[in-house]
């Protein structure tokens, strides 16, 4: 149906191992999905045509959804307001796509200056096919190769290198940070650090761009909220079809005067789109409760991954700093195969790709929060005992 | 619930007087539309949320939907290939926007060269914010003032002056011309004019683009096809909000290796979106039987209008090379407040908005095949017999 | 040795015929040319390369030339210490090329704005290569068409077309005036059109450029100093090899926070030179007593004229706000071909080209007060009497 | 009269220490430095602007220079015929700048693909303020950090892990490599190396361009000739006041098709300078012997080095692939300033400056040519004796 290498390519998936003997990515994603599942993949429901318009039709009945017209007005005006709320910013625009999200906010934060400050490991340095460079003349300075972040320390010391070290009077622009990275395994940047690196931009007047396409990750799994990791930078981009639901968009949020110009901005590199209320409604109803949902997400992992653990032939090993995703081994004695088939044909839960040393990413999302951990610890005993290898 | 100033604006609907004594555009766009009503105004179906998402689902109904990634894939390239049979063209890819189709494809024909001939009157001039000079480097120069189309002379004037009367060599890159022109009423550029500008830039090597964002407008009313029109192009590029029902988006359509470029310029820019399935599949319905249709609707509004002349209080004018609107006039003993509502309420036949002078700009659509010439004569006889001033 | 017709190309000497049955210009730019001549034609002194040497040697003796390092120190600062005292700007930067600096003052007066209003026959927009668009994402706006100047009216009439008539709400950014224009036979623009577009631009927050590659022409013609002209615009471009003998060169006058930015903006374009210092030694000569020596070629040659009118066979017509630019006619008796060689042969006098009508262009320069008039119109009386057809 | 400071940082002399303990720097750069001396710093002759004019002027004797208008024709085709001819290329072109020959040559060579490989030591890549990433959209990616060279290996890596590891197929543009390296105490790339990645590079398809400002110094060390260099790029820049006196300028070689494109592009960016025959002429007369006259530098100091370490108080180490530049250590008991003092006011010989730890960068050029070695011995000996610590 489509090519499942490259959807992993350009979602950055690149975790999953290319060659898994088992995977239920094509059963999740075949055209006619069960309904109600636990799917330990993904970034959040995926749904298909069918289940989309079956979705947007409920949440349309329950309240009359209004259109919007190139992005402004009905249902787009109350989704900005709602991220406004979220985040604590003065002001928010849908764009077309995190890239143009992402770009517009670092051009538009760094104006005439050129050396832009990220992690090598960020979407923006590496999965925006050079936007930054080729369409807004910027240079990506990346920092904390191969790592989630880069502390205070190493922003400070290459601003003074490429200060110092190079003939003309270094112009700084933005210092862009993504959280969590999806690059490491969805590890997130510690508040600390983050706080550090904050106060020193805005004493160095140098403006900060949180790249927070999956921010409720970071924000539930850090104990905190998305409001204060936003209130750090000034300004804020977020995914819509990142366990919102939608079909594709962004959100940006900050100060009015930087939001409003990028209306402009996007219409003249083409992404005002004619109608974008679909996406719009999806991710309100997505919206309702997120913080609290991702909360009980992390502490019902939490507690299934003990209760697992204690099973034979399987290891969940939790990752510092991580969020949504933990290593998981299998045993020798374990047939993965089997072990997938088993969980997904009778219990329908779908286990992520497995590699052949049996190990796996697993990935946890809201389709956690609608079996019962004893159910889940249930069904893996029981599929555990069937898949002898 | 939006600023209609603002959509016409966009819409370079700039026929519409801003301030109509009489008009059903609310009712038109309220949020509780009449589900079958004869449209004067608009260009094709527009339907509210409720009306798009129920339209999707007996689309999905009729044949389950394929979904799309990044704008490749399932309906999409159901879509695409669709596209390349109407048109003719080697290939074609889907983009989010109309501006990104035509600034694209210009700066993409265009290579290194600087200068781009276009209709003073097209929308790829006035209406895309300057996208032209200020993304793509490119110096758009405009022909034909307040006209529809300029000719061939005029093209090879301009060129040579150009060359000759600036210091350096001029390089010139592509011709693009809108047709239908939105601005000029929606007429049409004869196909003759079209045939030598097409014969003179081929010989000369200078890339030709078609604006045809409503192209089966003017083929209908030409008495051609798009793959006429479309054959004497480089490349072309098809709305899919106009007359398609989609809720945005765009087709490119052309050689395959200028096409097979377009898919990282979009990317770069910000323009490719997770999921379009939605837009293909309402596109690739009402693509059924397009060319047909409107050759029907330019037929049946013929005879309509040569009826309505006959009544006392209405002329009807004919636009010279026009295509779906033509010029009216209410006879001073008409009241048109009154018209207008009696149309509306007893008839459900919408009228576009009246200047104070009673002229209105008559634009015809597929909404015309839902009714009899007859029916409609009718009502407009009971209306105006009504309507004295 | 170099060609002619691209010298005048790139020179926008388009005024002269490209074919003229009489021509010194060989002579006078031949590898020896005569020391003390009287020339009618050219932008004042060209130096061959050793008549440059000796003369930079001159003034090395007189007093030791400092050298400068990219544009920076020594006689460069001297010289654009002298520009803001010629022009009562604040601060100067000497760039490279009329090109450069008449860009970078326009992208950077317009910063995001996209519009810049410019005269038809200017420079900027016919002799640029279309740098604005291509290099600096600029919209230029060409008025007045074939002519020297746009009037308030006609430049208010263009502001509010392009912000009435387009759909996205219009940016503009800076207006740019040339003066005098070459391209119009060196007419100026009235420095009242200049104080009313000057404080319309000041009102709206519009900045305002000039063009004064020439500029002392201007100011000796219309009776007024550089400095009042320059003080209605925010930024003046004056040449260094107009006039001032340098081999290249260009100042660029205009508030200090403007004028600090173009130093790293002309060195990531290529643009900063090792050093200067000669033609900025050069200039700094030739700019002593500039204004005063325009005002004395203006009234030398507006006597000789009248004197020369006495003559039969040759009729010189002022031309209306012209600067050094006159038309003449020669009489159908006179053997323009001969009148040239005599005048050249015998009294080092050089004309310009003659078309085959008799017409020419005589151009007045600083070469004119090396010579008595009386002097001059005898040679005249002597050659037109020998040179009859 | 200048910062030495600031010339240092843009002339990448960071090898010299910011503060010495003695420094004739100043006394070469004076306003009268004695026509005559040996240095051991500098980048070749450094005219003072009355001895540039007398140079210039004994050159005009000899044979009458010819100018060129807006760097074509005269003296500049009889330079870059010469500098097609020094490095077998098809077609070469007089530029205002090495920043913008770099980066014209880099950036057409790429054509639309975004990624470029570099030193990080580079000019290219830490001294032209950015332009690659603000002006011509490119992303520069930094090999060898610290180092002079890449290897074909770390080459193939990077660019397997950026085709890789990002989430869109990369377009890998070209390859340039300076050579020496200036910011490697002038080390170069060896033959070899740059045999192999021209190898690789062509049997790509991606493109090689060498910044060989200094390149004769690399050819005359490394035992080869400029053109063998050149041979295996497809263009190179060489600077014209590096080693050949001009006031400004560079000289960019390469295949006509892209050689040809250049002055159109100079143009667009403001670097086309009105006359430039003076830098043509300085450069023609010192090109004269070149490479011979470098082989003899590299023979005549290596002879001279090793006289020198047989006295007692001095150690020169050379560098390994190293052209003109050498360590150097004095002993704790010579007084550094006393040495300094002595050879310069005895003997005219100037030294760089030295640290306090008494080390120094010692840089050979042609001056040393116009002394024999026996004599430069004799002056260190009797300096070292009495500058005692």
């Amino acid at each position: 149906m489509f090519s499942r290498r490259n959807f992993l390519r350009v979602s950055g998936l690149s975790a999953v191992p290319a060659i898994a003997p088992l995977d239920q990515f094509a059963a999740q994603f075949s055209a006619d999905p069960p309904s109600d599942f636990v799917r330990f993949s993904g970034d959040g429901p995926m749904y298909q045509p069918d289940q989309f318009i079956a979705k947007l039709q409920e949440i349309s009945k329950a309240q009359s959804i209004k259109w919007d017209f190139y992005g402004k007005g009905g249902s787009i005006d109350e989704l900005t307001k709602k991220f406004t709320a979220l985040t604590g910013k003065e002001a928010a625009i849908y764009l077309a796509s995190g890239t143009l999200a992402n770009q517009l906010a670092i051009s538009v934060l760094s104006g005439e200056n050129t050396k832009v400050f990220v992690q090598e490991t960020s979407h923006v340095y590496r999965d925006e096919a050079d936007a930054a460079q080729s369409v807004y003349g910027k240079r990506l300075i990346p920092l904390a190769a191969g790592k989630t972040y880069f502390t205070l320390e190493e922003l400070q010391k290459s601003i003074e290198e490429h200060s110092q070290g190079e003939a003309f009077k270094s112009g700084i622009g933005a210092v862009s940070i993504e959280n969590p990275v999806r690059r490491c395994d969805g590890t997130f940047v510690p508040l600390d650090e983050i706080k550090r690196i904050s106060a020193f931009c805005r004493e160095k007047g140098y403006k900060l761009h949180l790249d927070g396409a999956r921010i409720y990750l970071a924000s539930a799994y850090a104990g905190t909220s998305v409001a204060e990791y936003a209130s750090y930078f000034d300004t804020v981009y977020i995914s819509l079809y990142k366990y919102l639901g939608a079909a594709g968009g962004a959100i940006l949020c900050g100060p009015k005067e930087i939001i409003d110009r990028m209306d402009h901005l996007a219409k003249i590199h083409g992404g005002v789109i004619f109608m974008n209320w679909a996406n719009a409604a999806m991710a309100l109803h997505h919206l309702n409760g997120i913080e609290d949902r991702f909360k009980r997400v992390a502490t019902q992992s939490k507690q299934l991954f003990a209760l697992l653990n204690q099973l034979p032939g399987l290891t969940i090993m939790a990752i510092d700093k991580g969020t949504n995703i933990s290593n998981a081994q299998l045993a020798p004695t374990v047939n993965a195969y089997k072990l997938g088939e088993i969980l997904w044909d009778k219990y329908r839960i779908a286990l992520p790709g497995i590699n052949p040393n049996g190990e796996m990413k697993l990935m946890v999302n809201d389709s956690l929060l609608s079996r019962d951990n004893n159910q889940i610890v249930a069904a893996f005993k029981d599929a555990l005992a069937l898949a002898k290898a």
